[in-house]
């Protein structure tokens, strides 16, 4: 078996909730995940309750692989939160699905969490000390020990006191037997929204989960703030003091959907944005822009739109690569990328190519790119990044390679260019980055993976211990 | 889906462990477990460990089912435990599967359990109240808790605090990653027995787990027993004191394989003594004495010894009935016992036919033999039954069906044989049933389902609701 | 993978077919089929109609693995038919699974066949010389191209063109839109029978296959004929001129369950006779008679009731064992037999044990349980068979080990004996096989495989090659 | 569940091919299948052989789910032949898979096939009325018939007879055990090519089925050409008579992928150019040019690019979505296409929109996107189709809807501008359409769907029996 995706950032999850009498309430959120699964194709799970008892589906897999035969339903069911991950390989464990169900001294409580806690080593130590035992490695088991050793007495009480206690970054949907919980980290590093249904309400990662079924936006849920959702209506609940906001500038480049509006920025403005400023920082001159499907294509458009150059289609996508294949012969070294990618020969063919992607990670499919445009006759390829260089990892629930691995943590513009083989490279700069977001305040933000401004001091993480602190990832 | 087992008790579990440099350790608890399979098909896993890692395979199915592609298996590989367990529709939830593996302050355990804590609803709310949270429905979950919580310092005296703690039937096969351990109640409800391989130790409920791989059988664990094994060798610890023994009568009767010896006492040589002690007590005669296929043959064979009167075959099993089949048609009510038996007409007919079986749970299924072999044209049908009627429930790990659905709490041996519709009707007697027990004292026996006297205060269990304390059964 | 059962002959096929309107025919065939399940268990399939449309499913597998979701069903199907089959590894391939379905110029046909047609590759090598693909390995395609080229009218006629063009052994039921058809070959070879439903009409390989389903025996298909039934009745056809008979007397020794009666003869009073007699010519004497279980079992009562030597069990079967297994280490060769049986040591310490067994093919399992009563503490072990030494392979229909692997083709009794390593060893005679049929005219059976005597001349059959004619086997 | 393609023509099938000794055959084709996936998404085959012996995996599904596990594999194998195939619930069913394998008089064959032969039914009514069964309801096997009934010696020469009688279009792949063969109609409806490979050959439905695994484009299989690979080379034969081209024009329209090249003709420049033809026809004046993704795109940039107007992203297509998915709530009727597609607010809010899609069929997709545009604050819709009005059903491979869903059999372009509800409505004119092809000659292309002038006779179809012809849809 071969991975298809190495070279890229992963977000780590999708959270999902809907609390609606009358509705499907599964099913809503089946369809829900499905809006985002781009933000996790390992995993996903989903957990009800019809105010007594609660189920729960989990599985390895898209959500039309592991709800092919169906949905958890339950009669009179009017809670259900929802939950998407990726994950690597290694620690890619049926006991680490989610959302987790649980029973403690105040019932029975399910949550879905989005984002990584950097200080659950920590925590997690002081727990197990004081005889506590841990099932999975997800941050979430520490949170809900966290709650379940609360002395407040409200269910919500006890959130915020567990969350009071945690760093690092989480969006999460929770469920009790009659209440529907979200909440978001002080910070507000990844993103988490409320939407209306004529008698109910969702909470959903991205807002495009909210269209998919209908929903209507009602806001973001903001840093720090809980909103509770009950037969009584809904409330909301500001549970940590105002801290220096840092939500993750990746969302608007790359992890989330180009439909989706984030603190009332549209993410496809922002990356049209990002392809416009590109254009005007790099000055490049070409017959036309193409883009590296799908995840260049806004940029690329923008860039076309302020370059006055034609956006055309140069690589076609296979729309049905799947995460993995089976590597035929050892000959072909450029398989995975040529089983994703073609260069279209009569587009590119004698001219000087504009290639727009969004980020370079590793480097080595850039480079396989620039060389298979060569082949298909490209007389100049120059490549322009909608985002800077990445040097640093992120502590805030990405997947990121070790340092080591990121090639602008060791080399420089030139070098890479030299490495890709391209005839010229260009990075977006950190302040066009910031200029392209019109609706929402750039300094609010977390650049760290770019300028290693780490927004929230991290603890002692050993280098390259990101990922695997309890074993496995976590989420 | 229509169930064919529902009319008997079942054991609710099997355990199983090795410890064994050198040998493929997870392979042998695979085969382990095939041999132990009729003590649970609802569902099987295998934990193993190198030393510093520790995996797990679990899943729903027979043995051959959840172990169809692979078994776990990692490098120097040399400790691994097992379970095979029966449950319920209901509560056959992929996440009650065993082993269970945690972290805990001193690493990582995974735990085998079987039988029934008649305690462990009053420790678990004891623990929730303490901030513990639960996320199956299964006894192990409590034991391990009481472990991580001990101020004690080796697992083994963590483990011995724990069982101290807890009332009830229990074995148990735990592994940390570098001793195995076994342990079984102090009144020895469950079987649990240790072989020796060449370089290596086994741990099986049954011995019939140690002969299918060759294992040497050593000796029983004793009552109140924990035998540690590491690499320093095997060590034994008495962890409580002293009390009334209550081994289950049930394991000789029928649970237990034939060729298993529990205690010192042959499984089968009890089986056949009860048979010969039938004969003796009934004093039935008759052209032919049969057996109900599998569980009363071996009875029906020390039957015919006794009486003197030939033993055959009147009634063929199908081997290949699984659990479950489609039912047909709803005119066909009989469609399930005829699935699974089937008179033959030149064996009883015109026949007085001795017809022997184990054990009468609700009378559904005796009937309907009886009026089977009726239609095969036997002349008279006596049956006897090798053990006496079981009038109340079991707290000790069995499946029993609530009170009101023993047939023999509510009526007289007449009014039975009346229900059944057989010539005459005989159960053996709590004498003979002791009788029969040539090689193990019959007062260190439970003998409760049939004369109530519980060895174990069993707490004040609500009548019915043995099976799902936690929502879901135990095992 | 292990192959646990490649120490035996197998039958190969079971057919089946209802036609009632008013039942759930297809839900009828599945329990037929469960009842059959013994005559193959390496594929299933069931085929019904409407009147109008065919619809089939077929797979790999058990019968209630291949129908663990659904049986094929359609509103007012009214005739189904079905089809159970064993086959080795190597040529198990789904496109021979049976049913059959196919449009020819009459309409539609769906066809099950157990047996073998001797010139199959005769007429088919004439067929394709004629034009005609093969897209299976199965002779049912000869037989279902046949009725295809027929130039009779009717389905029945041109069926009974087919069947007078092949040789050899065969037992079919057949379907069209409005029509199900069974025939036998004319030498009786495999067992045929009919049933009758309250409002409709069964085909069953064995009466088991009746009663199962509560339909009543009416009476074997005779050698030679075709019944159809149809809405207007039941009609008989003798399509082939009367031929010696030679029914295969392997049917009575293992293949058919004892609970079956064929052609008048009940299959366990044939076995339980051939016990009876086999106590006779051998004249052992023993401590304890003792069955190698299942197949052993029914004559191994007959020799305990004739020798006035108890019964007992002495070897424990799993019956948890399915066809293959994961090999565990290379160190232990026995692991299969030992995972199948065990050996009762408090049964057969110290005593002198007479075992019967159907019959020996290869000798290494007989062997093997000799080896493991012996570790078990058998004084002495004296091993009966109830067949006669297999020295020839079976062209009807058997899947036989080519000649040199069946250990009576190279040894002598004696040497067998020292091979298995029996203190005696004694076969059951052909005149005491005759005997033992007290309800069929010994004279019209084949016993081939024990004297050469084939009732077919069976074409120029190369030496091995019975089995993959067509590069798979037939059935 | 809930169909989501049911609005779109659908190819109906890919075919492969490579030949080639020291390379992993089976393996290549797979990747090429992986490429061809968008002409048939229902089930995939793959066929090898090492010289002897053919082995086949065939199942329902994408390639990497019918090949999940593994791909068939054979020592020494040097020739495979793959396929995809589209197909509607109903009819598809396994036995329908290719490719099939069959044995005739001449040896082996296995055959894989796209197209639609308009006279198979008369054939096949001829062949059965001459002893012929059929197995399947694919044309594959009336070929596979003529081919062994040809007095023909050579399997080449044979073919050609089997072809010069069917009549209608198709491309087709067989193997025998030493040949790979490669053909297409006189009149060449579908396409296929022919690549190299270091040392050996492919065919491929399309020249990206080359390009994915590394391949030489030599060039287009000619129509009524076969192409004859062996160990010798290769050789080509005109098996028929010139006759008048009719390639399919709705491959440059819609099936094809963009980045390949048919008849010299690249795909992705026949749709710009449609594209910007459609901009040089409509004159339609707006603010944006969006394309209905993914069909619309490539004609929606030639739109952008001649009309001078930006082309932007305002539809965003959820890439997870399969074919099938559990609906939800009968409320939301318009889930389906919410699931698939989303409109970007912020793009279209305010803008008149000139929105670009490759066809209509039914309408009512349309009808859906112009309303979700609207929804989401388009000012104005204009919608502009790169072909004409569809008027007519295919007879030659395309699963077409019956004439009368088509909606542009009923309405005039006005009546169907009001049923979506758009503001304008541009159909591309035929000429227009002709025009876009500047490397093909338009006068050698079939049109029928959209101007009746049916290029082969195609017999007495009756009205929407098209597709059903035995019963089962064809390939
Ligand atoms: N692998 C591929 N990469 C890119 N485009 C493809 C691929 N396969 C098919 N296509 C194109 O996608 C189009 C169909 O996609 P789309 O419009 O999204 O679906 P629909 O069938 O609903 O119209 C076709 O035009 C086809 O040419
Ligand atoms: N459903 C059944 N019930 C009882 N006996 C059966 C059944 N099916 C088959 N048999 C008998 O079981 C025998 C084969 O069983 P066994 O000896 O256990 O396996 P084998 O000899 O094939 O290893 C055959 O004699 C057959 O008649
Ligand atoms: N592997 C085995 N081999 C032989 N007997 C077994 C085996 N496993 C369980 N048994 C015995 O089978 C009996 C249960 O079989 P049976 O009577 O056929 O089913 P039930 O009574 O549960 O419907 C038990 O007495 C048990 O001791
Ligand atoms: N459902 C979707 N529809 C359109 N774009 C999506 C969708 N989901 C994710 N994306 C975008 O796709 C991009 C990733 O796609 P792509 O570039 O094809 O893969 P890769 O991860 O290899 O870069 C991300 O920018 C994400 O915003
Ligand atoms: S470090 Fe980078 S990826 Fe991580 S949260 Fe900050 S901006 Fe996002
Ligand atoms: S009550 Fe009965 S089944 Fe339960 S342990 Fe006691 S003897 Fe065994
Ligand atoms: S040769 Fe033997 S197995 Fe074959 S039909 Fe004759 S008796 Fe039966
Ligand atoms: S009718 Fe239309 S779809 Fe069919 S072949 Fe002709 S152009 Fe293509
Ligand atoms: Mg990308
Ligand atoms: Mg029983
Ligand atoms: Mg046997
Ligand atoms: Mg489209």
């Amino acid at each position: 078996m071969y991975e298809l995706l190495g070279n890229k950032w992963h977000e780590e999850c999708g959270v999902y909730g809907v609390f609606a009498h009358d509705e499907d309430v599964s099913a809503l959120t089946y369809l829900g995940l499905y809006a985002l699964q781009h933000r996790g194709q390992e995993s996903a799970g989903i957990a009800v309750t019809d105010g007594a008892w609660m189920d729960v589906t989990r599985g390895m897999g898209l959500v039309n692989e592991v709800f092919r035969h169906q949905v958890p339903h339950m009669d009179n069911q009017y809670i259900a939160i929802g939950h998407v991950r990726y994950s690597t390989t290694g620690s890619s464990l049926l006991q680490n699905t989610q959302p987790l169900i649980v029973n403690y001294s105040g019932g029975k409580i399910s949550l879905a969490h989005n984002g990584n806690l950097t200080n659950a080593m920590e925590i997690r130590k002081k727990l197990e000390d004081d005889g506590t035992i841990f099932q999975t490695s997800i941050d979430t088991e520490v949170i809900l020990n966290l709650i379940a050793r609360s002395r407040k007495e409200t269910v919500e009480e006890r959130l915020a006191d567990s969350l009071n206690q945690v760093k690092g970054a989480y969006c999460i949907t929770l469920m009790t037997e009659n209440k529907l919980i979200g909440a978001r980290d002080p910070q507000g590093f990844r993103p988490l929204c409320l939407g209306k249904l004529e008698n109910g309400w969702v909470l959903s990662s991205e807002s495009c989960g909210l269209d998919v079924i209908g929903a209507e936006f009602v806001r973001d849920i903001e840093p720090g703030e809980m909103v509770i959702i009950d037969d009584s209506g809904i409330k909301s609940v500001h549970f940590a003091p105002k801290q220096q906001l840092a939500s993750c500038i990746f969302e608007y480049i790359y992890f989330a959907r180009p439909d989706s509006v984030i603190d009332g920025q549209s993410v496809h403005d922002a990356r049209f944005m990002m392809g416009r400023i590109l254009a005007r920082e790099s000055k490049f001159k070409g017959d036309i822009v193409i883009s590296v499907p799908d995840s260049g294509t806004t940029a690329a458009t923008g860039y076309a739109y302020e370059a006055g150059i034609p956006f055309v289609e140069g690589l076609m996508k296979n729309r049905y690569i799947g995460r993995t294949f089976i590597q035929p012969t050892q000959k072909k070294r450029d398989t995975a990328v040529q089983l994703k990618l073609n260069a279209i020969r009569s587009v590119v063919e004698g001219k000087s190519v504009i290639m727009v992607d969004d980020s370079i990670v590793r480097g080595t499919t850039s480079g396989k790119i620039v060389k298979m445009l060569r082949n298909a006759g490209a007389k100049e390829v120059h490549m322009c990044v909608s985002s800077p260089p990445i040097g640093f990892p992120c502590y805030y629930g990405i997947d990121t390679s070790v340092r080591k691995e990121l090639i602008a943590a060791k080399k420089s513009v030139e070098e890479i260019r030299q490495y890709i083989e391209a005839d010229s490279l260009h990075f977006l700069s950190i302040e066009g980055l910031k200029e392209s977001l019109t609706a929402v305040n750039p300094n609010n933000m977390c650049y760290a993976c770019f300028n290693s401004d780490y927004p929230v001091e991290q603890g002692k993480q050993p280098e390259g211990s990101g990922k695997y602190v309890f074993e496995q990832r976590k989420c």
